[in-house]
């Protein structure tokens, strides 16, 4: 019988760390105005901003939306300061290990249950380079290393985004809140049955080389 | 008796992919004065740019060094163009999975020895976070995955960098090619055990919150 106890969001490190990058020389302006708009997370968020990037951690349930609408508000804040100027934002989702890069969540608690994920179109296409790493998955063996990542890009097929294969990572393309909705939702579903997952995106916005093909 | 040969540094994947963040209005002009002073890899390195990022893998030994003098040799050339500008760069280092996300290698070959990488100082201040991932690490059980990393820390620790760490990452703070000799060398140290390492860094130069402290 396995009588563990679900983790609550904060102990088990459901959180992520993004940093805006306005192409730019106003770029304090849209940082600090993305910020603000984006809210203080209504108490279910511990935000800190730190030199290179902010930390948001889910302090209560439902985690994983509150991350993803915390994220497309303030990247979508940002890009409407851009009034269509190029912006890239770089997030790391993790979940499963609370600190620093060395793992020292035990084995005390069972797997936290993903709450949904659901986002209304954003109106901004978005460039996403997409990668989802499984961690700590030696007891399930070779193959649960691969067969999450297969079915998460099995699901991007599905979604109706764009999807390209690229060395090291994929290329999705499509509306922001739509490749937000599909990489949280994988991430969170790789974590059902890998303790440790992290995913890493790079998210580009009315780059010139997407502009001036629509010009 | 172990008779797979090492794979070659392109058969194996051992590449990275890098993007440019200057925040200036001239962002365009500076990514292109970088690509060019980098030059093109003296035929070592095979060189994609794409709409998100830029692809570079090593077609040739010794494929580290020649990474890491690449990725110095831009990111040093994009800080000159800025001139004391905020200057970001995010990179994806990798090794051990040519692909997309699915790791496809077999195990035909045998983990190929890594070189060593030296870097002159650049005289560029840089703050860098850091994440380091061993993945496909099932067949040594749980303790591999902690303990590269636990040496990788215990070495940026020795190095001479200011190491903090944060929330899932590693902050190094220092010179940006002392920085970059110390990341390289554990992802590929990772690698002499670990068939397939990511590494993650966003690496900030000029910011406003940095220079400010010594104005």
């Amino acid at each position: 019988m396995d009588d563990r106890q679900p983790a609550d969001p904060a102990e088990f490190g459901i959180g992520m760390r993004y940093s805006l990058h306005p192409a730019s020389d106003d770029f304090v302006h849209v940082i600090l105005t993305a910020i603000a708009e984006a809210g203080d997370g209504d108490g279910t968020l511990d935000i800190d901003t730190g030199p290179v990037s902010t930390y948001v951690g889910a302090t209560a349930a439902p985690a994983e939306p509150a991350l993803a609408g915390y994220l497309l508000r303030t990247v979508g804040a940002a890009a409407r300061a851009m009034d269509g100027g190029h912006l890239v934002t770089h997030v790391l989702l993790s979940r499963g290990c609370p600190g620093e890069m060395e793992c020292t969540l035990l084995d005390r608690y069972a797997l936290p249950t993903p709450d949904a994920v659901a986002l209304e179109p954003a109106g901004l296409d978005a460039d996403v380079q997409w990668s989802l790493y499984p961690l700590m998955d030696g007891d399930s063996g070779h193959g649960a290393h691969l067969e999450p990542i297969e079915r998460a890009i099995e699901q991007a097929k599905q979604s109706g985004l764009e999807v390209t294969p690229a060395h090291f990572a994929t290329m999705l393309r499509g509306d922001l809140a739509q490749a937000l909705e599909l990489v949280f939702t994988t991430w969170s579903e790789v974590g059902r049955s890998v303790p440790h997952v992290v995913c890493h995106l790079t998210i580009s916005i009315g780059s010139p080389s997407r502009t001036e093909q629509h010009a």
